[in-house]
This record gives structure tokens, C-alpha cells and sequence, in this order.
């Protein structure tokens, strides 16, 4: 809420919208929950364009006062998001591959690290870096239609996960099932999802905004000082080890993905998913 | 059992009580079992005098070669404990915080790293501190009463559990667990405690004592020697922690309990405890 | 299957055998997945021979670009293996102790750190060494067969499980599970060690053989090299650990096994298993 710190004579109406290109960001300023919904037909995947514009509105709303939440869903039907833009992998320049990765890092650090409560609300299928974006968040409720999958399948598009999104895995669904979900590149059910504790909660879809809702007004009956010294607390550890080998990283990642066979095999499954259509 | 090491002429009774002011300690020799018992009414909290009382009678006991193996319940209806008392923390000089949290550490740290058999019978609720000392047993009953709730619930006194807590938290209930329970500073009734492994077993009230008595005895059938090894194995990275970071850690305490926003607010909590009764 | 790198001129049977004295190897070079048959009566223990033989087996398979796959399994009645050969550690010279120690180190690294995909199909009891060699494959089978057992009973015998056992452990059923089973040296029933997560399935005993197959298939059906890379990515940790302090191991080891305590009781024990024949 509006309190000392705030310039004085701002005026603010009680529900904020500013809508980009391809994320639809609202604030409800009486309870201080914003909502950011993916709107980047047709699967909401992680291009360099949208994770700026996921940056710039995550960064304008940890700097509002007026917001303490934010609840993350999609407005495209059956896909939450699926996950890093292959195009942007793809054929691309060097300096190209490396401003790519930097971004993808971004999103994590400031998602993982948000001093705001996060929650997903996952209605649709979510591979990969979709389900990165799931991960990084306080809580996870998924829609119980039998349809939608999460996962990191990385390793079957015959790549790797990086070690953060691995240890961003394990925090959740500890050692043992992250080993066997990221070496089959499992992509689970929804109910299998939630059996083995990657999404918390499942819901019918006509309630999925209700309870996040719910859940979210139950986080912030918390007092935010506490809570996100708490939350840093149990995720410093995690967020240091990408902060200390950022550019190794990258550089990994650029040589990784470069290589001849990979890029082969991207194309493969580029081709593969336009004659899906 | 007594063994050559024993000081000659030392004669023994079967059973021998040494009560303090606010724990009645027993040990049945045939059995090289003690039991510690908490009696400072009306809550049993951690008071200097209480952690006082405690450190020195666990090590009158871990250096009696009489006593393998310690049982921590309460002499209080209701209550296992309330955990660290408030008024220690509250209006006091800054000599004083220091005082009282390296007698905090010092209990976790004899309690955890003991070389005994610890097994936590709790008979009533049990947060914050109190929870602590029930996590740093090597196992956990709890009476399966609707009304007894168990956890660190920190965060919703606007306070937020030190590292060492959180540590020894995440060894038993996984760090998904911990992340959430923490940031929510959840009380867990005993079911819910026992489905989240933060409890190991629940028993009818009039059984706890027959129960502990029977894993007790499960748990010293084992060579001392082999047991011991092990636990110090699986405890030893987090004890040392806060051994190589103990001064540090008594610092930030003080620092920040201190501040006139939390004084505060232990203040208004401390009043509302008042109005309560 | 065969590929470039191959040298010109080598025909391959179909299906090739080398049998050695203790272990059965079958190569079924179709689907690329061999077998390591333990066939050491009565108790498949893990004798210096054995493993010796264990690791130049594995080694050949890793290093033959027919193989992609291990399925370990006994031919023993009843016992998958009983573990470490005590033979080896009562009343030997310190050089064999540190040659027997260097011996099971080097087993665990290679199996542990294998490129292939390892499935051990637990055919009978697995107590100490032998749930070492389960728990370090990449899936576990076990018949559900109330009579087997399985579980790191170090402590039962006076003794302690190694570091990299625990870790071993710990990255499967997780730090609490760990710290309660080796304290105990819990020896798990089958149905238990499903239910802690230490083995992953249980089947029939006729249907092991087809369900480790199905389970082997699931994983080649993944890219080698992404595979290979995740699953180091979880193990690298724990693998680098004893690498990094082997000789420090090997001594400590030694200087545990010769204490004429530890000497007494595996002496004791091992009258024990003679009179029980």
C-alpha cells in the first residue's frame, strides 16, 4: 500500500494495466496482486523479445510499492509457455546466441530471486523453459486436465539442461526424481506432475483464478519483511552459483549450442513441429 | 553399563533424579535411558535460565557412562514448548541478546551433535524453538492431538528463523517443504506434521511413553561406536556451519532484534499473549 | 550400433559371451544392452577378485561402442550380492586392506560415473556392498519377494558406511530417510525399499528379466551424449568428493579395519554366518 516513500501528488487508479506486445500486465492496487499474462501466440515461447518485456514488467513491479504479488498465467489457450524460442538457437550469430542466453539467465535471477510472492497458474502445457518459469515461482497450481504436461524434456531435443535450471529442479522435487526426470527428459501429466510435488496443487480450470487468488492472499497475510528475508534465504545458495559463472555459462552455452550436430538437430525438430500444424 | 573407565567405589542406585527449577531429569541405570522432562510452566519457553539448565544437564549425561540414550518430554499439559522467550529478546541490552543467543546455540548444538540416542516425545505443541529442540532429536513422536501443532513459525512473528534452524530443518523435511513452511511460518497439526515427515510416528497420548521407551530401545541395540560415527557423518556439515560462523551469527541477531521495528512488534505480540489468558 | 570409429575388419556375432570366473557378461549387440550376471556362490560377496573382474567387465562394455546399456542381476538363488568380502578385512596386511579398499572405490567410480544407462535388476537380498552396487545404477528393479532384503546395515556389524555410500544414499531416498536407515542399519524389505524410494519398482520374479529390458529400452530411446552429460551433471558432485580425498579414504579405512575392536567383531560375525549354514 501507498505509504511515506511514495513521491507525493501521484494519483493512482485502483487497476493499472500496461499492455506490451506479448505480456498483459494488470494490477489490482486494493490487494496489491498483479497479474502478468502470456500473450504470444501461438505457444507463448521464451524469444529474446519476450523475455525483455518479462524483465522490464517484473522490474516495474518490484519497484511498485502498490505490489507485493504477482500471479503468472496464460492468455493463450492449452499453453502456459513452450519455453526457450528454438528460432533464436537456430542459424544465429555468436554475439546473437550469447544476448539470447543473457536474457534467459535474467528472467531466472529475477524471477528466483523476487522479493515479491510468486505464483503460477499453470493452464496449459508447459515444457522446458515453460516450466522454468513455473519452477522459479513461491507455489505452482496447475489445471487437472489430463491434456497438459510439464517438464524439462530438454534432454529429449538431445540438449541439457543447465546446472540452474537442474538445481531450480532439485530444490523442488529433491535429488533422486530430478536425476530421472532430466536424463528421460520426462514431460509429466498433470497429475503425475503433482504426485511427485512439481506443481503443488491442482485445480479444475473454472477455478484456477479463484485459487490463486486464494493462495496468494494467504502469502501476503505474511509480513513481507520477513517472508523475503526467508525466501533469500532458502534460495541464495542456488542464485550465487549462476552469479558467480554468468559468463562461463554463456560461453558454455554458445559452444554447446553451435555445434554442427545440435544445430542439425534443431532443425530437425523445428521441421518436425511445423508439420505438427 | 559401567565399564573400566568408571571411577572405583562409585556406587549407583538403580534410578537417580537430579530436579533443577525447571527440568526434572531421571535415568534408569538397567537401561542407560534418561528421560529429561520440561517443567516451567506455564509454557516451557526457552528462557536463559531453561537453555542454562538444559546444556548442563545434557552434558552431566552425555558424560555419564551410565546414560546412552535421552527421552525430551513435557511435564506441562498442552505444551511441549513455546520455544525462545520473547521477554529475553525484548527491552533488554544488547550484553544481554548476545548472552541469551550463544546460549540458544550452544542448546542446538550439544542437542544436535550428541553423541546419545535423543528422541523427542511431544506432548503438546511445540513451535519456533520448540521445534527445534524436537528436530534435533534423532526421532520424533507426537501425540495425535487435533489441538497440538508443531513448527517454525517465525515469519509470523515478523522474525525470520536463523540459517542453523533452517538447515536442520531442510535435513529432514527436503527443501520444498522447508522453502514453503518457512516463508509461511506454518504451524503443522500433528497429522499434517507426520504426512510432511517433520514428526515420524503419532500415538495416542496414554502410549507416548511406552513408544519411546520401545524406539529407544530399537535404536540402542545398535554398537554405540558404528551409530555414533554415522550420526556425526550425516550432522557434521551443519553443525559446522554454525561453529565457523557462530560470532558472526550472534551478531546478526543482535543487530537485527534490536531494531525499534521489531521491538515493536515482539511488543504487540507479547500483549496480544497477555490479553489471551 | 557399430559406427565409423570402429576398426575396419571386426565381425561381431550377434550375440557375444565372455565369461570370466565370477561375473557372466552377455552382449545382445541388437539392442546394444549387455548383462552382467553375478554367478560367485554362494553369496556373490565382493572379494578383490570380484572386483577386479567387475571392473575390467565394465570397462570393456564402456569402451565397446556396441554396448549402451548394463543390466546387472545375479545368478545366485536368493542373492543379488551380500556385499563386501569380510575375508578381505580380518586378519590381512595392511597393503592388501588398501589394495581390497582401492579396489571398491574404483568399482563405485566407474559404475557410479557410467556413460551407460545401468539398471540393476535385484533378483534377491542386497545388504551393505551389494545395495552400493543397486544404488548406483541409474534405475533399481527388485522381485517383491518378502524374504529379500536390502539396505546399508553397516552399523549392524559395528562398522560405517563410507561417505560416498551415504551420498550415494542421500541422493536417492533423501537426507532424512538416510540418517534413521543407516543409523539402524536398516535392512529393508522389498516392499518397504519401494516405498522409500531405494528401489524404483517391483515385479514378479518371472517378469524381471522383461520388465529390465522395457525399463532399459525407455532410456536408449534418449540421445546418448544429452544423457550422458545430465546424468554427470548430477553425479559429478558426489563422484569428484571421493576423488578428491581416495588416499585419505584408503587410510582411513585402514586404520579403522586393523583396530583389534573392529577386528573382534568381524570375526565374531563371521563365526556367526558359519554356524547359521
Amino acid at each position: 500500500p501507498p505509504g511515506p516513500l511514495r513521491p507525493p501528488g501521484l494519483l493512482l487508479a485502483p487497476c493499472r494495466a500496461f499492455s506490451n506486445n506479448k505480456i498483459l500486465v494488470e494490477l489490482d492496487e486494493s490487494s496489491g496482486v498483479a497479474t502478468m499474462k502470456f500473450k504470444s501466440p501461438p505457444v507463448n515461447s521464451l524469444s529474446l523479445d519476450f523475455l525483455t518485456e518479462f524483465c522490464i514488467s517484473l522490474e516495474k513491479l518490484e519497484n511498485d510499492r502498490a505490489c507485493r504479488g504477482v500471479i503468472f498465467t496464460s492468455a493463450v489457450p492449452k499453453i502456459f509457455s513452450s519455453g526457450l524460442d528454438i528460432t533464436e538457437m537456430c542459424g544465429k550469430s555468436m554475439e546473437h546466441y550469447a544476448e539470447f542466453w543473457r536474457a534467459v539467465q535474467e528472467m531466472w535471477l529475477r524471477l528466483y530471486g523476487s522479493n515479491m510472492v510468486t505464483v503460477a497458474a499453470v493452464n496449459g502445457s508447459s515444457p522446458a523453459g515453460g516450466c522454468l518459469v513455473a519452477l522459479s515461482c513461491d507455489y505452482r497450481i496447475m489445471v487437472e486436465n489430463p491434456k497438459f504436461s510439464i517438464g524439462l524434456n530438454e534432454a529429449q531435443l538431445g540438449i541439457v539442461a543447465p546446472f540452474w535450471f537442474k538445481d531450480t529442479f532439485v530444490n523442488i522435487v529433491g535429488h533422486r526424481v530430478a536425476e530421472r526426470s532430466l536424463q528421460l527428459g520426462s514431460l509429466h501429466s498433470a497429475s503425475e506432475a503433482h504426485k511427485i510435488g512439481l506443481v503443488d496443487e491442482l485445480v479444475p480450470e473454472e477455478k484456477l483464478q479463484e485459487k490463486a487468488a486464494a493462495v496468494m492472499a494467504q502469502w501476503l497475510a505474511l509480513p513481507d519483511h520477513a517472508r523475503q528475508l526467508t525466501k533469500s534465504m532458502m534460495r541464495k545458495a542456488v542464485l550465487d552459483r549462476l552469479v558467480a559463472h554468468r559468463e562461463e555459462d554463456i560461453q558454455n552455452f554458445i559452444s554447446f549450442i553451435s555445434k554442427e550436430s545440435i544445430q542439425k538437430s534443431l532443425r530437425m525438430y523445428m521441421e518436425m513441429l511445423k508439420k505438427k500444424k
